[in-house]
């Protein structure tokens, strides 16, 4: 331990020296803290949730009602209790992924459907490639869980092998990405609710804003709580879309299904050929199924022990149901002929339910609802993802230092908060439109998914050595590597001019920001690091001014202050006219408290430019000294008093802020301070008089 | 003079000590400075404007602006430059009463036809009954003019004579009654201009915003600038308005007067009896006219000397010209028979000099151009009136001390603004509307009149014993008190149910309000204000403690500074974990500078909470001691990088604030600072070991 001095900071073991009871260990240790800290060593507190307690009444409610909205407080030693395992992994992580079998298909023929409805056959074909490359990147990140324990999210593993450059394009790119899941998500969960209620179609953009702030809230409070009420409907839409698919599958083999017949308003928007750009851009629509993929690997630290393997398990459910769902959605859509409706009002989800079960039957409901809920539940995979990744990114300095902060209960307040802000911005930028904001997504996600299979051959190729069997394991992330980035070019050639070039904008501009922030925070680390561990501190010796506009209370604590802390004091005053500098002066030779004053008069009414002014010549006069600004502060007794005093401390302070060598010293006075008391014979007799 | 010790301010006399070259007095008078101070005297200097040129590109740019807008800065000595003569004079404090002319008369009509066409042959004794109460009041206003020449506002008056309850009941008033001059002038003049422009009438709120916030700018440019501009439109209109009478009362003398045919959908709104009641509004809208009466014995100072004979003269020429053109105006308009327009698209004036000299000609336009311009420019009273007065409540304590400042042009600006922002106000809410904003003006001023008389009167009372002749004088300030207290009633009763009920409640909530103010400000000083003048300084034991987040170059040079300014430091670290604080204790004690560290967990990872408790823990241990908090503060090189940074010392700040005995020590480190410059030997000699 250093030096103990006087002022040491353990109150606990200086007590008895003050005149505390010998022998009484209990009254030694305990007094000072009046139940705020408990003392873990010498020198070393913790404080206890008591110190938390708000001390105003308004202070009371905001806490009470924090309390309501976000749940008791977590310290962070709890942090361990708050993992998952499968049956609730399944419902956190894949949700997002399963969730896009809602809107997959539909998006597909909307694309076919332009070519003519003949060209719908080519739906199921497309879906087949789609779940062949979702196989595909299953097992490649089946690999990546594997030696990723800690979460193998596509930055780290694009980082660590690849190098920053590869790691913040996978990072620009995952953040874009998951924005967009947050959107899409959402506005599909509002579509299949419009199916069912059409007169909430003019409200879907209120709706979906209502929906995110529902989830931020709901996120504000932590995982554990998120993961219990993410599960129910996540269960829910299983049973209902397998079973809506089983009777569809029976109701097929027996020759059975119902007769479909088209809007009578229905035609070709846009009657275009079926060239292979359009057969293209309607795999890229329909690749929006792989988007969530990545959620697992990202987030393998949330799983319960053993992290990884509960991990790949969830990830291979994941692609077994999601696969099966979509298959079996486009095969039914395919052989029963539903058209997309052209004005989003309803969804071929609700069309091939309404036409199996009867429209308006609490089983349509059933799919419907849970559908709904389950897409803006899905959306919930971003909460978890956006925040997490930014706080990687924070803590490699790549973003503000703020979004690494954890909250009250262990949520990372600020991402969840921007991601919010960010969603419910798109959802209204493009009015809540599915097929609006659709181009924009998934090419974020191949980009991503490619850097990190890339990166993953790239390690297996480092390992070559200790592990065997690295060529299967180099070969199947080979495999999705490749895939992916062929899906990247897909979607982002046929997608380009609908608003992929959006992204492809962006990302370069996230990755510039990005960027910068870790120069600026690396520069600053480098400034402020010390050469060496035991740098011994400079010696200062600080020159004091007062600026004293009246000779009151307030000012002679300020002298008083000024004095107690250094030999070399001056006060100044500002006058306004000469008669004031005149009077001044003469109240000051008066008082005689033996502090020079100098008195600048200001013929133009302007109080702070004479004083920097002044402060300058005095630094010139004998440069390289710290200045010292003391300045009288009156602190009234209610807040909105402050408005009738003047603000130009606040102003004075702020200038002085950005002079160099400068220290500002606030000394408050409270109008119903004490004055007299200061004089008491037995703190005098304490202080070296300077 | 006090005893000078180091650091005196006189940095002139003290150059030579250090080093100057004796005997070349203008060196060493003058280098300190560099041009930003002129020294008056022993510890005297004075700011030349040098030291307000802005540094920064951005500041340049916005100081060009503010002196295109405002014109160059007038220093407070040539205040006595800016007095204005009589012709000025009528121009500026004129031209509100009588721009009244421009609607008096039709406010009168308006009313009178709610009885049906008939009853306008009241128009003209009505008429004839305010210009003898204007007549009255003229002459009571003489004598205040000459016992009051510093400015005899009913402010002053009333307080001097009547006490401050009297005086604060007329500041009230008269506050109001600014505004509404404001709101009703610049409403009327938009209402002149759209009957020769109807195409404008849809655009009247925004064309009166645009108008005050034009008056705005030009009075924030000052007086002088404002009579050059005011003087012309007066008399413009004055030769305008008066050719087309005189041509008027040539046609009616010769028993040419034109025929007046009233619209074809003309009806009576709202057909009443003619009731005294009635008769009783139609004078009370018509006693609008004596609005502005007030204006030049509140601005005697403003007049070149001899100031109070200046302003006597333009009061005369003022009724009289006003009277004169009432009287005219409601002479024609009766003759002729004209009715009001009851959409508000056609003034009075307007149908009168269209009927006399033809709709769209060049006489019309001018006429009605002047009558707008002058209108809106009359509102310029109020601008002169409204921060002369306010200045003088804040003089007196009743008004935030902000409204006495002047600005760089001498203006009182915050007045200005107010001003400004609460007309404009009106003017929305009111739809621009002159006839719905008429209930609510005129009330004040009345009370306001009446006080100012009643205390007049006492005024000569209690000179009797010195002023011969002052029975004649009290005489006539006794009638103009009468009369003026029987006009308040009038309109108190007759316009209570049209919105006069909102001024009665307004001005007792100004009255509550600015002795509110008044309270708070005389409770400040009493406690501040020190009980002898050479009350000794109090001697402060300061105790300081340094949170320290990382130990870097700004934690070193904040606890240099700490340990410079005290012995008894103690630095504080808040830790997140068990870890963090076992690793900052241990680079403490690796570190070794002597001071004692504290450590403190914060399970909760909230930082202000625990140490707020812990500066508590440490005030009572050894209560009464100063404590002062010294905070290392990073500066960035530009201003967005701030938001990279942690904010929480702003909030920690915010809180010491309100903290008692608790001083706050800003330690700002530039991340370009010098670091080891402080260590050289030259300095190190120049401190002493603390």
């Amino acid at each position: 331990m250093s030096e103990r001095r006087e002022g040491s900071p353990d109150l606990v073991e200086r007590r008895p020296e003050r005149g505390g009871l010998p022998g009484d260990r209990y009254v030694r240790i305990v007094r000072p803290y009046k139940g705020a800290f408990t003392r873990r060593g010498p020198g070393h507190l913790v404080a206890r949730e008591e110190v938390l307690a708000p001390t105003t009444p308004l202070g009371r409610l905001v806490d009470v009602a924090r309390r309501v909205l976000f749940g008791a407080r977590i310290p962070t030693e709890r942090e361990i209790h708050e993992r998952i395992g499968i049956f609730k992994g399944l419902a956190v992580f894949a949700s997002d992924n399963i969730s896009s079998s809602a809107y997959a298909t539909e998006e597909i023929m909307r694309v076919l459907v332009l070519a003519g409805v003949a060209s719908l056959t080519l739906t199921m074909p497309i879906t087949i490639v789609i779940v062949v490359v979702l196989a595909i990147v299953v097992a490649s990140y089946q690999q990546t869980i594997r030696a990723y324990p800690n979460g193998g999210g596509s930055y780290i593993v694009a980082s660590d092998n690849l190098g920053p450059a590869a790691g913040l394009t996978a990072a620009g790119a995952l953040l874009t990405d998951y924005v967009l899941t947050v959107s899409v998500s959402i506005a599909a969960g509002v579509a299949a609710l419009t199916s069912v209620a059409p007169e909430l179609f003019d409200y879907r953009v209120l709706l979906g804003v209502l929906f995110v702030v529902m989830l931020c809230v709901g996120n504000l409070r932590g995982i554990r709580e998120s993961a219990t009420i993410f599960s129910i409907p996540t269960y829910v839409y299983l049973v209902a879309i397998y079973g809506m698919l089983a009777y569809g599958l029976f109701r097929a083999v027996t020759g059975d299904l119902p007769a479909y017949e088209a809007p009578a308003d229905w035609h070709p928007t846009n009657a275009e050929p079926l060239a292979l750009l359009l057969i293209l851009r309607a795999f890229a629509s329909g690749s929006v199924a792989l988007t969530g993929t990545e959620a697992v690997s990202n987030g393998v630290p949330a799983f319960k022990p053993p992290e990884w393997r509960h991990a790949q398990i969830v990830l291979i459910l994941m692609g077994a149901c999601f696969g099966s769902i979509f298959l079996g959605m486009s095969l039914l859509a395919g052989r029963i002929g539903i058209l997309p409706d052209p004005t989003e009002q309803q969804t071929v989800v609700s069309q091939l339910t309404a036409l199996l079960v009867g429209a308006g039957t609490p089983y349509h409901y059933l799919v419907q609802v849970s559908t709904a809920l389950l897409l803006v539940l899905a959306a919930n995979t971003a909460f978890a993802d956006f925040p997490r990744l930014s706080s990687i990114l924070a803590k490699d300095g790549f973003m503000p230092t703020q979004f690494g902060y954890r909250g009250d209960r262990l949520a990372f307040s600020i991402g969840i908060i921007a991601l919010s802000v960010l969603a419910a911005g798109l959802i209204v930028g493009f009015g809540g439109s599915v097929t609006n904001l659709i181009p924009l997504y998934t090419i974020g996600v191949f980009v991503a998914f490619s850097l990190s299979q890339t990166g993953m051959v790239r390690h297996w190729w480092k390992l070559r050595a200790t592990e065997r069997g690295w060529q299967v394991r180099a070969a199947f992330n080979g495999v999705g590597a490749i895939a992916t980035a062929i899906v990247a070019i897909i979607v982002g050639v046929a997608k380009f001019a609908l608003g992929a070039w959006m992204v492809l904008v962006l990302i370069p501009v996230l990755i510039a920001i990005m960027w910068g922030i870790q120069q600026h925070y690396r520069s600053v680390r480098d400034a402020m690091t010390l050469e060496r561990p035991d740098t011994p501190l400079p010696r200062l010796s600080p020159r004091v001014i007062v600026p004293v506009s009246r000779l009151d209370r307030a000012a002679l604590y300020a002298l008083a202050f000024a004095r107690a802390i250094a030999k070399d004091v001056t006060a100044v005053h500002i006058a306004d006219t000469a008669e004031d500098a005149d009077e001044m002066q003469r109240r000051w030779d008066r008082w005689g408290g033996g502090i020079p004053l100098a008195v600048v008069e200001t013929p133009y009414r302007v109080l702070l430019a004479p004083l920097m002014a002044y402060i300058d010549a005095i630094d010139r006069q004998d440069p390289g000294r710290t200045v010292v600004v003391v300045l009288p502060e009156f602190v009234p007794r209610h807040f909105w008093e402050f408005f009738l005093h003047n603000q130009s401390a606040l102003r004075l302070k702020l200038r002085l802020y950005f002079r160099r060598n400068t220290v500002v010293v606030d000394v408050p006075y409270h109008v119903d301070q004490a004055y007299e008391t200061e004089e008491d014979p037995a703190q005098i007799s304490s202080v070296s008089n300077r």
